[in-house]
């Protein structure tokens, strides 16, 4: 296996974005990130596209990576769509990753892809419930607010930890989105407005789960042997794991096993430990899950995970920033491109380019995002590490 | 890159198999080729999913690796789910190839399956047309028996491919699927029969248009350095190509540029001609298929596909027998299994295990699929030639 940099990284804005078509949305994303990487669009060899439930939208929901680049001139290569619940776009990550390191193509862009703000609530949870188990948990009743619930009351029963530092995570995201221009929805919030918003699911509130939104996020990878003649600024995917969750009759709801055990192999093949890590972007679509993967992922011990966020450790000056972009809570979340979106973030923070959200010395960093809840244990879980080429 | 073999294959019956779950045919195929290969669940490393339309089904249509192979116990490992239209299964495959043929993995599992059978035919010709451009091609009125209709005009204008040659490919595929057990449709029909059947879209009829069906297919895949640990008769991977369409205003309906792209590639990577194949199976959705593929696949020159048809050239004792299966006209077509049957079958006869349908002296087969029809080139195509390891 060859070493693998991201050359080019583009995004558009997380929101509402109307009339505009999957296929506008995914062209606009691939342009900016290969119009970043300098590549022509002859370079590229292999592609790899993501979208979750935009089939049962009334939009384009198959072979939206031929179809997409297509707007672009780019086609006659090898095009794989794939689909992985929440974590769709870091799957097209890794495939596009593999097919590089490999050593089958030089070039390869990945792209991820949701319409989804036209959506009324009930037929969008309803789509939903095909990342788990349709007939057994779908059937059972179970959502995704109502899984992260549980989590989050287990979390509260096991570990005291307290609605206020569950609020803190919301109120930090959105702190950081505020100096995010793509971010859907920056506001200034306070622990009261977090406690005080209608509940979704006891406890959580709505600012406690992530909003829906349209959008598309796009990088452009390079084998080691190439990635030179088009930037100085590479940046190495050190490490790019996948983990499918385990079944046990008994799971704990609070524990988040597969995350511990991809970050483990992500670690291991990166050659790092945690506490060398500079800023991560992870799954937020609901404030409990930082509070659960900073422990998981070996910022912080087990069961301190709220006193870390509370004591500010999360924050753009603390010791692991998480989430600069804003996270899902803050800058949207469309399903199929936020594995993609967390990806331009580390490279734009690496890079040195993010702006008034900019971490300091951010030299390697993290993103995580599970998908599907098959079980509970939360399907499949993508960590991936990124730093000097 | 490393050499791969097929080292077991499984597929259920195609066909209406009621209530049984998406998850319980993933199992079912998924158990016979791991029984086939003679591996412990434990061995297998990774694994890829199809699935094509599901989810407009009221059936599980997302994250189907993971639920699937859950029922057999499989969990923990990296499991990828794929689309890419009628060529789903395929896609699977190569991923899995993929993962297998970079180090990464040493033993993989790639399954397709769908569900369909309980559909109308109005909401499903509607879902089938998310593999093609729906706001473009879907919005102006493109099915799928009409592409292939056009397909067909253009054919019998251009080169008079008569009628009866292309029933002859109903007969034929039915003929062989007789002798298939899995077979959903097997007949016994006469020219008379297919063409005066209802017409689908002029001139194709009913007996000209694959049913649709319910099953799923798998294959295990092993690297060059443990295939021997478990079987004898290994299936060598000699090749495995995609290639996307390319978009050209003037494109001619009748052309399979694509095909014949993935086809030489195919070639030149295998080391052989398309004189040196035994066996194979292509898509034949619809007649006029075969005679188009077996020109664009060099088996005959541009123009005689039809007189090669007509010749009997194709049928089980000819010089290239095609889809001794019975093809998807006479097995059925699970959209998202497909791609997969099509690899399990030439493995049957590459290892000399088809029973009646058995081609004589079979060393050498190839498989080729479709999927989507982006701008009236079909979409993406998968050429896939197997033979010694």
């Amino acid at each position: 296996m060859r070493d693998v940099s991201v050359i080019g990284a583009g995004m558009t804005d997380f929101g509402d974005h109307g009339d505009t078509l999957v296929k506008e949305l995914i062209a606009d994303a691939c342009l900016e990130a290969i119009t970043d990487a300098g590549v022509d669009r002859d370079d590229i060899g292999f592609a790899a596209a993501g979208t979750f439930v935009n089939s049962l939208f009334d939009v384009q929901g198959k072979s939206v990576g031929q179809i997409g680049l297509k707007e672009l001139g780019i086609d006659g290569i090898p095009v794989v769509n794939v689909e992985n619940g929440g974590a769709t776009a870091a799957q097209a990550f890794q495939e596009a990753w593999r097919a590089t390191a490999s050593g089958e193509y030089d070039i390869a862009i990945a792209v991820g892809v949701e319409k989804m703000q036209h959506m009324e609530t009930g037929p969008m949870m309803d789509a939903m419930k095909h990342a788990g188990d349709l007939e057994l948990e779908g059937a059972n009743g179970i959502t995704w607010p109502g899984l992260f619930a549980m989590m989050a009351q287990r979390r509260m029963h096991e570990y005291d930890v307290t609605r206020e530092q569950m609020a803190q995570v919301a109120i930090n995201h959105h702190e950081n989105a505020r100096k995010n221009p793509r971010a859907k929805r920056p506001l200034e919030l306070s622990v009261d407005d977090v406690l005080e918003a209608s509940v979704i699911a006891e406890p959580l509130t709505f600012y406690e789960c992530c909003p829906i939104a349209d959008g598309a996020a796009a990088v452009v990878l390079a084998s080691e042997s190439v990635a030179s003649d088009y930037t100085d600024s590479p940046v190495g995917v050190l490490a790019t794991t996948q983990i499918s969750g385990t079944y046990t009759a008994d799971r704990d709801l609070g524990d988040a096993e597969s995350t511990r055990r991809a970050a483990e192999l992500a670690y291991e093949t990166a050659g790092i430990e945690p506490d060398d890590v500079d800023v991560a972007e992870i799954h937020d679509a609901f404030s409990i899950e930082e509070i659960v993967y900073v422990e998981e992922l070996g910022f912080c011990e087990r069961g301190e995970g709220g006193s870390f966020v509370e004591d500010g450790q999360t924050r753009l000056d603390g010791t692991i920033p998480i989430c600069p972009s804003g996270g899902l809570l803050a800058k949207g979340h469309p399903t199929g491109a936020s594995g993609l979106a967390q990806i331009c973030e580390i490279v734009w923070q690496l890079r040195g380019e993010a702006g008034e959200r900019q971490v300091d010395d951010a030299d390697i960093g993290l993103t995580q995002v599970p998908g599907g809840f098959v079980n509970t244990d939360h399907g499949s879980i993508f960590v991936s590490i990124f730093g000097e080429a």
